[in-house]
């Protein structure tokens, strides 16, 4: 088994509430693939510049993460800054450099053709396609996107949507597509252009997942301190296909504990700074605050009449 | 059982995406009282004016609502008027006649003082504790508040808060009243303030149930259309002072399957306007609900390690 997956690898600026921190290891594929790790073999994708020695790769090292297709390129690695506000609910961009990401034409090394789940991350809709195009017969494709490519490239975005099964999407984004405030209805219109399975991310609220007539309503695990919500939403998709690679199963009830598995791990990944939490982390953790996840959650039914 | 509930009884002039309403019923008061006579008999204590007739007072007849405690002033009634947002997510008020509302000094009929559980609406917090006094032995004492108390009678609401045992209120108000963005830290500090039972209530986003050491997650019912979210509030803490009231319990577990009946009702409110839907709903409606709202939030547990 394994996924793999399509995406940035940067050096992140940030600033929170709880402190600053400069040039860290950033990027969609990194916090995806650390946090699949933990569930199966992830084969990477993405591009990083001279500037990403040793000490950068070794976060990668030791881990379930092919690194074959890293590609290494002549010039900068893809930097951006951030800072976000006191509550942590809007972040604004101080600068984005995009460096060696700006070209970036991935293509997978003939080891990665096999690889049973896809993952494409946040990249320009066309990008992929020519990821997907790339692998044999992936038994599931899964796909994020942005406002950038909602609003500037909607054609080549549907285009990519038919051929995924799954999208995962922040709930702004999932109304901006759909063009209806309402979240069942924009669910609809959006399933409507390919994605059987659409999961809308509403951050601190949970998310939702559609499937057919189902809809799976999941809280986000409540957390006290939050230092850093950076890459949340990618260690949510790691941790999410990773599950459902290493269960091996698409059916309703793995979607379900997948999604929950995505939001346990997206939950780790906001204690601490950057990816440092998830370097950190031991599968009983996870284990353990699944089954307090559940806990929390539970209530006991009524009688039936 | 009974549930002796104060709050307002009001016209409300209503404009939502869905349209307008002229001068319909609205108030907490109202709201709680038709959302808790589905569970339990409710003795409701209210004022309203002389345009108040009997048609207005046949929408609370005919069902387990005490109308005895309901005053008679002269004057015109409490009139509100409110505008929404197009994704309804916030609303802006066009004016607020208190009229006979505003001298209110509620005083219990002799029959109201054996209620076995109370509910203080949102009112002037030391009229809330005027209620409470003259109440003999009540098993459960509920309120809520809003920012007004918080920030005008801020001594007032918390020599309120001292003396009860649940508080429902909203997220916003619960970090304005805790003074901190983290609305698990809030919790603590306002349960610190008296109420052992706290809950956040965060619309279409769910509550949050606190409890000694223990955080329950409930979702929202999802509505692909909603009318007008007036009163979901009141019928929430309807459905839950109603269903604790039928139980007869306190517990944990009973508190969880409340603030799933709460917001169950709640979700059936928004779906007309004013309190139209609360007067047609059946039972088997409701309870057909609750066993869907289960389905939807359930995943399997994983074995355990």
């Amino acid at each position: 088994m394994s996924v793999l997956v399509v995406g940035s690898v940067a050096y992140d600026t940030l600033e929170t509430p709880a402190g600053r921190a400069e040039k860290i290891l950033g990027g969609s594929a990194s916090y995806f693939a650390l946090a699949a790790s933990y569930f199966t073999d992830v084969n990477m994708v993405g591009v990083v510049g001279d500037d990403f020695g040793p000490e950068q790769m070794s976060a990668f090292e030791g881990r379930r993460i092919n690194l074959e297709g890293l590609e290494h390129a002549p010039g900068k690695t893809f930097h951006w800054q951030g800072k976000y506000s006191t509550d942590l609910n809007s972040r604004e961009t101080i600068c984005t450099d995009l460096n060696v990401f700006e070209h970036f034409k991935p293509k997978l090394p003939e080891s990665y053709r096999k690889s049973d789940r896809l993952f494409l991350g946040n990249i320009e809709p066309s990008l992929q396609r020519d990821v997907l195009e790339q692998v044999d017969a992936p038994q599931l494709v899964g796909c994020d996107t942005m406002n950038l490519w909602i609003n500037h490239r909607l054609e080549e975005l549907k285009k990519t949507l038919a051929k995924v099964e799954v999208l995962l999407i922040n709930d702004s984004e999932a109304r901006e597509l759909a063009g209806d405030w309402n979240v069942i209805r924009a669910a609809r219109k959006i399933r409507a252009m390919g994605p059987k399975t659409l999961i809308i991310k509403k951050g601190e609220h949970g998310a939702l997942l559609f499937q057919e007539d189902s809809c799976f309503l999941a809280s986000a695990f409540p957390l006290e301190h939050v230092k850093d919500p950076t890459g949340a939403g990618d260690s949510f998709a790691g941790g999410l296909m990773g599950y459902l690679d290493q269960s091996g199963s698409h059916d309703e009830a793995t979607f379900r504990q997948a999604v929950i598995m995505g939001s346990t791990v997206a939950s780790f990944c906001c204690e601490d700074f950057g990816v440092e939490r998830l370097l950190t982390l031991k599968q009983d953790e996870i284990h353990e605050r699944f089954h307090e996840f559940a806990s929390m959650v539970h209530f006991d039914r009524l009688p039936l009449k």
